[in-house]
């Protein structure tokens, strides 16, 4: 697994994936602020086929905004960005991007337990895709 | 200045300055993907009162894609983020992430001419968006 990353692979197809990935993040406290559909995007813009891919943009807004009193530029790493891809036909994976790593280099040490807080959140939302893997298909 | 970003403060409305950074990033490839105005989410979201803040995402696809294809969950970093906002009435922050710095945590290094070049773009973005504060109001 890359070190930037908090990440799974589930046994479901892209479009489950993609709603047990909205659910959990809803049940964590983020909304979707953003969402960016890649395959339809590279499609649109060049032509070019690519896998169902979503680029997901997530947000605690409690904590953004104490993020954002600490350090008023950190909206240059807000939302959370949240992938979901297919892997393989019927196959998905999901990442969060792990806030304590993408944030090093803030100097500000004010932001290190936000980061770490929301990144916990994030294992968690990654734990509760894993476990729909484990339902019953449909469930 | 931080060193996570490539910025500047001009002496324009931020009104302005949002208009004048979208036009820049036109100039130099970029589409917004996604447009988060930070103080209408914070207002409607925790009805807490904020400056004149935006996060715009960038995206200029034809890299993005090159992206992808050497890391395929590079999508944690796309797009990359422009922020807009007010410092005092009248004055303006716009800053971009610096790709070199946020994407060091990707080990891959096929992915390291990518971001320089659009750290390249991005710094001509900023540059060109400090040009419009010396031309004459409203031009």
């Amino acid at each position: 697994m890359a070190r930037y990353s908090i990440r799974t692979e589930i046994d479901r197809p892209y479009d489950q994936a993609l709603a047990a990935t909205k659910a959990a993040l809803g049940s964590e406290g983020f909304g979707v602020l953003t969402e960016i559909d890649v395959r339809a995007t590279m499609k649109k813009k060049l032509d070019k086929d690519f896998r169902p891919y979503v680029i997901l943009g997530a947000c605690n807004p409690p904590s953004a905004y104490r993020a954002l009193g600490e350090e008023l530029e950190v909206g240059l790493f807000l939302p959370c960005n949240v992938i979901v891809y297919e892997t393989t036909p019927g196959h998905a994976a999901v990442a969060a991007i792990d806030p304590e790593i993408v944030m090093e280099p803030i100097e500000n040490p004010n932001l290190r337990p936000l980061a770490r807080e929301i990144g916990a959140r994030l294992r968690r939302v990654i734990e509760a895709v894993r476990a729909t893997a484990n339902e019953p298909a449909g469930a």
